[in-house]
């Protein structure tokens, strides 16, 4: 392992790190805000002395990627910018523990969207604009971002870290215009639902918040009832938008390319707006009793289902007090999540047809052992190394489920907050039930548990193997 | 498919059916309970007329089997001596709803030990005693009982889909040998257990229907409080042969052949030993407190432990009371589940190796794609079908937890309730958390969670591919 060339990479992402943390400053300053403005520059301070220092001792470092390094760079990065990207919420005192300032900021930039604050409105404004900007910028990838400007070879094996999803699709050829292509249709969504939250009156912060937790499907709100205040038309258009973010990349690029055809007969496409609309309907005949008015049934129980399995976390009714079949329609939407290569966390819908259809495959080979039998998506054989990766990531997903569960466990809260609590943070969703209900927050557990929470949120969004790796990596000193 | 063969196959079954119903049918006649000998009566009547109009019909029929027959066969033959073998519950009116007597049943035979009956004390002794016999002879296997006694070739197939176990080991070369030495040492352990029991001072009849239990890792007591009564002595009898019958019989075989070495190095009897050892510790040092006395303290934790990990579900405690943690632990015991080739259910410590194996397997090829890794038990290499066989078994495991965890939501207990009454059925344990605690049973539940429930308990016995293919023959109308 060549440690130069992943310090170099680090220095890197960290002078952008401190680019991005800009906006903020200048919020704070036009809100004289001077606690979180101070926090702000002096944490770009330390963030940029510390990318000076990795600079001058890895110059010189070839910039050509192996597999090893690349998921090495991954992990690395996405833990060193959460490490620092907290330093404004605790320098500021908006954040008094370092700890909880690291949940936060982790939650932020793995699209999470658990919260340890109490009551969010007591932030700053600059704070929050951080807060929900660590969704965005989370949402599609820290460092695809970087892909579009740095020129490096081998740097397939980064976006196959970071990128959701049991099959990185470049979409075309070259990395870098892959890169820059999604940023680009990641850019137009967010401004067109920037638009359609201002058209329904809603103020510019306000708006620009909202989108940022929509499209990195997120979910940090700056309201202490999350989405409930708003008028129905900004929670319908957010629950179209959240639905919108969900839906593979990719396939919007077969729009741009105007294979209708293909796009309409994708089956991860079909398998996720099934389930929507299964759920959707099942919720609304449980929970009609609760609102007695049907739209508004509808509303709610639409925004919830799309909020959920899009792994956003923005809620306009407390389910936790919903009847326990919709809780638990929910908890399994968390599971399955949104669709690869979209800015959704989960096990992602293809993931799910995989895996249905590998039971299908092993049945009909149980039955008839010397038939061969191949799983097909999309008209396409889908090879071996596929389906048991697939297998394994399931594998190790239930691993570390059941692991974290039990570690959370000490603390002695209820099982259903503690299962839906990693359930939760695992697949970056944000909420859970009973005690990190839609209502409630992650404040009260103690610090083993936040920092296995921690731990969870960076798998789920690096999809497992990049954080275990390094975990390996550290404990038996690899060269 | 060739019907017939199944057909005169079920025809034998139901013929050793009806023998084993007559020594309930003697206990009933001692103990002067005609109610209960005339519902025995009855169904061995009804049985043994099925058995001979089926043997009418399909005589003559090749005994060879085909994968497809021996998995039919398995299926069938498990359901229809379910359907059949509650009537006695029923005809008596002991259980007066069909439903309830079916889970009774299927519960019995599968070694669930999950009861409807909410004061078992009140029924007779004849019903009791078949309860507990069920167990008895569900742990081993119906149908390597036959085996024993009927020679067929291909009998492998109905070995294989009864077996727990991801690799079927014969432990001679002739199956009928294999099959007879199973229950040879499966007749020894039990004696045994029956004798200690007997030398604690425990009247004749309860230790028969206790070592039934221990012995079939089922959990069906005889009184409300399930061992909760009997002297400490008793109570570490029963941990003890616990899980001794938790263990491979495989590895009593080595022991036989003084292959001593073979023993003690077995990797997953480690990892089984390994596992119980940790549990306790840590749930002793978690429940300390409430019982303030250690030997206690020792005593009800090692019982647990080994009643949920063998999946038996005998109680001496209500954990259900105690702290999250030991909950928890106890919750991922029972998936964890025995060893195979054991009389225990659950995932089985071997998968759970293969599967921890296969994960570092792919964390070493994500950080070097062009290494060839290979996984390895007890210094054998495990060839990829298994592996892969492993995976598709914990998919397919997944996906029906959450869909039974989903039918049963409807019925609207807790999560905790629901999530535990899936796991411990498909597990094949008993008692769950909550309103299916060990103090519970399983009774409020509606008609649809009792049938999801009584087919997850076979599902789970027979791991999951007899019934999903049968399930998938009836949807399909398969040739």
């Amino acid at each position: 392992m060549n440690y130069k060339v992943i310090g170099l990479f680090i220095a890197r992402i960290l002078s952008f790190e401190a680019l991005f943390l800009t906006p903020a400053l200048g919020i704070s300053v036009f809100n004289k805000e001077y606690p979180a403005a101070k926090g702000f520059l002096i944490s770009m301070g330390i963030i940029l002395l510390l990318a000076g220092a990795l600079y001058l001792i890895c110059r010189g470092a070839p910039s050509a990627f192996r597999a090893k390094e690349g998921l090495a760079c991954v992990g690395v990065s996405w833990i060193v910018l959460s490490l620092l990207g907290c330093l404004p919420f605790y320098l500021s005192g908006e954040i008094p523990s370092y700890i909880d300032a690291l949940f936060e900021m982790v939650s932020g930039f793995t699209t999470t969207g658990a919260s340890v604050v109490p009551n969010v409105e007591v932030l700053s404004k600059g704070m929050l604009y951080w807060r929900s900007f660590s969704h965005w910028l989370g949402g599609m990838g820290v460092l695809v971002f970087l892909l579009a400007f740095i020129p490096a070879s081998g740097s397939v094996h980064l976006l196959r870290a970071e990128s959701p999803g049991p099959v990185v699709s470049k979409l075309v050829p070259k990395m870098k215009n892959s890169a820059l292509l999604l940023y680009g249709m990641y850019i137009i969504l967010s401004v067109l639902n920037l638009i359609f939250l201002l058209l329904g009156g809603m103020p510019l912060f306000d708006a620009l918040c909202t989108m940022f937790g929509t499209a990195g499907t997120g979910g940090f709100g700056i309201k202490a009832d999350s989405m409930a205040g708003y008028s129905p038309y900004l929670q319908n258009v957010t629950t179209v938008f959240m639905l919108l973010f969900g839906v593979n990349f990719g396939c919007y690029y077969l729009l741009i390319l105007r294979r209708f055809k293909s796009f309409f007969k994708d089956e991860e496409l079909r398998l996720y707006f099934g389930i929507v609309f299964a759920s959707v309907a099942v919720i609304a005949i449980n929970i009609y009793n609760i609102y007695g008015d049907i739209w508004e049934t509808l509303r709610h129980s639409a925004f919830q289902v799309a909020s959920i399995i899009t792994t956003t976390g923005f809620a306009t009714a407390d389910f936790n007090l919903w009847p326990t079949l919709s809780k638990g329609i929910l908890l399994c939407l968390m599971l399955v999540g949104a669709c690869a290569g979209s800015t959704g966390g989960g096990i992602k819908c293809i993931r799910l047809l995989l895996i249905l259809k590998g039971i299908r495959k092993s049945i009909q080979q149980v039955m008839s052992p010397r038939k061969v039998v191949a799983v097909r998506t999309n008209d396409t054989p889908v090879d071996d190394s596929t389906l048991s990766g697939v297998n394994s990531y399931l594998a190790a997903y239930a691993v570390i489920l059941v692991g974290s569960f039990l570690l959370i466990s000490i603390d002695g809260f209820s099982v259903e907050t503690n299962v839906s609590a990693v359930v939760s943070c695992f697949n970056n969703i944000g909420p859970g039930l009973d005690l990190v209900g839609p209502v409630g927050n992650y404040s009260e557990f103690g610090i083993l548990s936040k920092l296995v929470l921690i731990i969870d949120m960076l798998a789920g969004r690096l999809e497992i193997f990049p954080i275990l790796a390094l975990l390996s990596v550290s404990f038996k000193k690899s060269h």
